[in-house]
């Protein structure tokens, strides 16, 4: 069964421990995110080498495509995705917002059209407990309504409202499963209320009450500014259980994780270090690189001279901007093993910081300028 | 200084170690093609993984981008492509055949319009010989002249005689070596005379009196048959000098790999393994596999069951193949190690074969129906 033990605390911010079946997580982390199952361009060994724990992956995605009896039929989402440790599944809640042209939203569930096939899917608070379990996730997600950016406040209430009643009709389904079933993962409940306090305080106090086993902050990353987005969490991470652990969902930046990480949130995804590989920003100790500039065409320095990642370790920058500017899928692997290794170093940084009581003199390091931030997974209506 | 030793014969085949610059190389070998400096999709570190020792870059794209002095200034082609081992460059003259419509040929040597950005770029077989001692190659080629298929044995006579008074030129300018070059590599000459034995003879003869540290046999893999390949080999590989390295050009599949060492060859290139995998077949031990076909979907298998590569002993035929008809480029990198992986442990059962006697009773595993002959290498009018 699912566990989670705070280890040190330094102010709001907590060292922790997740326990799943498929193993341990040290807390606060970063879940690399692997839509399909893996991560764009990087093999399971590779992700493992790096030093990546628990990989997130999408239930809209997966359902679709292959579908969860083929999933089932091949003994489970660990089994199919060749990732022997914990596994998160988000719920299709957030293709809510990224794929509104194609979904019908009631107050029974949302009715998606595939993005494949054009054929309907019908997504319920139940269906996606069910679906979860059936792929033996380790961490389950409850389907919730993922709002718009800008919504007005009362547009917000009602959306939260639904999502609170789809909360409950998960946490009923989840209790209800099929005698016999094995599955030992946990669900987590999602708050949502935009950026109103007054909504981000009801669907804490709403969700608390129903003891799930852990609790993510959705409905960011859709667009808002970062005051918006830093104020949500400052106002709704003191709410949450404390002995339950924190998910700061699709969020973000290094700054912005170690904001999150001040204000006591413990997990995080993003697709940030893959999609900005994919363009050939590098995150580094002194900030952001983009890789063809011209600067770095005869610069035989590593990307980050201060990492220890594979790619840093071998090839120069001048290398890697070369096969950068022809377009070579190598850029996009090297770009992506080294940014993937600065976010799971850097989250390593941040726990030794919190163990040793000193996370007040971290600093974050990494791109700031121009790193908008990006929808929390990789949206199928992006270009490849 | 390079110098090639033949350890054990096995009928006309050598078991043999070519000895660089940058260390010895096991013959007969297969040497995977970094048009760019890299495989694609593969970084350098895992290249070495896989057991490959010789790499095969390419001149004309190297020169065009990012240009000789530049990769001269960075220290050299082994420190910008941070591959410490052997490296081979192809001169140039395979782009004579694939841009026929990019360059002009005249007796002095070729001028091509850059397929980058339309500039006028001049190679003659003193300055292809210049540009890769400045890179400093372990094994630089001369420059040739690749003439199409099919062709009349006249024009391919009149192209024969260009092809060796540029090797005679060329094998002069390796002697007139500025003073102070400390370039220790070999340079390799390279037979022409399409499908006709009197030219194939002619070739042979003429180069093998310019005492070349190896030679090659080009202008095969340009639309030939398998008949005209295979008697090409045949009648041209025993008129080589014994003591030298014998390289045939862009071949092949497994198949034409073991009849060409048989016949007497050391040394292969082809983008066969990484094109096929971009492509979603795969190499294995019981014949070619399309990935997407609909039998793998629900496979646990792994790719070549046989297999001890890091995809196979990782992921199953489903999972590729889910990830393949997504399109996502883990699919391409997982698919382009296990063919490399299965190229390299080929050649290395090839060896083993040829040193303990066994190579008659050695099978030809891999692909054989629909795996048509590519061009040597990656042509950059092919899509990407």
């Amino acid at each position: 069964m699912l566990s989670f033990e705070v280890l040190a605390t330094c102010g709001a911010a907590r060292r922790g421990r997740l326990t799943t079946p498929h193993g341990a997580v040290d807390t606060p982390a970063f879940m690399p995110v692997g839509t399909l199952g893996a991560v764009k361009g990087i093999p399971p060994a590779t992700l493992e080498e790096l030093g990546g724990r628990i990989l997130l992956a999408n239930l809209y995605h997966l359902a679709l495509r292959p579908g969860i009896a083929a999933i089932e039929a091949l003994g489970g989402i660990h089994a199919f995705t060749a990732w022997p440790g914990p596994i998160l599944t988000d719920s299709g809640g957030y293709q809510v917002f990224s794929l509104a042209s194609r979904r019908r939203i009631d107050d029974g569930g949302v009715t998606f059209r595939s993005h494949l096939d054009g054929a309907e899917v019908r997504f319920t608070p139940e269906s996606v407990v069910d679906m979860q379990r059936r792929l033996g996730v380790d961490v389950a997600m409850v389907l919730d309504e993922c709002p718009p950016w800008p919504i007005t406040e009362e547009e917000a209430a009602s959306s939260l409202e639904r999502t609170l009643a789809w909360a409950r009709r998960a946490r009923e389904a989840r209790e209800a499963a099929p005698a016999g079933s094995a599955w030992q993962g946990g669900l987590f409940g999602i708050l949502q209320g935009s950026a109103f306090r007054r909504l981000r305080e009801r669907a804490a106090a709403e969700l608390a009450g129903l003891d799930f086993d852990g609790y993510a902050i959705g409905g960011v990353s859709v667009g808002e500014g970062e005051a918006e987005r830093r104020a949500t969490v400052e106002w709704t991470a003191p709410l949450l259980p404390p002995g339950k652990p924190r998910y700061l969902m699709g969020v973000g930046t290094p700054e912005d994780l170690l904001h999150a990480v001040r204000a006591g949130v413990d997990l995080f995804d993003c697709v940030l270090p893959a999609r900005n590989a994919r363009h050939g920003v590098l995150f580094t100790r002194s900030g952001p690189l983009k890789i063809t500039h011209a600067r770095y065409k005869d610069d035989p320095a590593p990307p980050d001279p201060e990492c220890g990642c594979p790619t840093c370790r071998r090839v120069s920058r001048a290398f890697l901007a070369h096969l950068a500017r022809a377009g070579e899928i190598t850029a996009q692997v090297l770009a992506t093993v080294h940014n993937l290794a600065f976010y799971l170093d850097f989250m390593a940084d941040i726990r030794e910081a919190c163990a040793s009581g000193t996370l007040a003199e971290q600093s974050a390091t990494g791109p700031t300028a121009g790193s908008a931030q990006p929808p929390r997974e990789q949206d199928v209506t992006e270009p490849a």
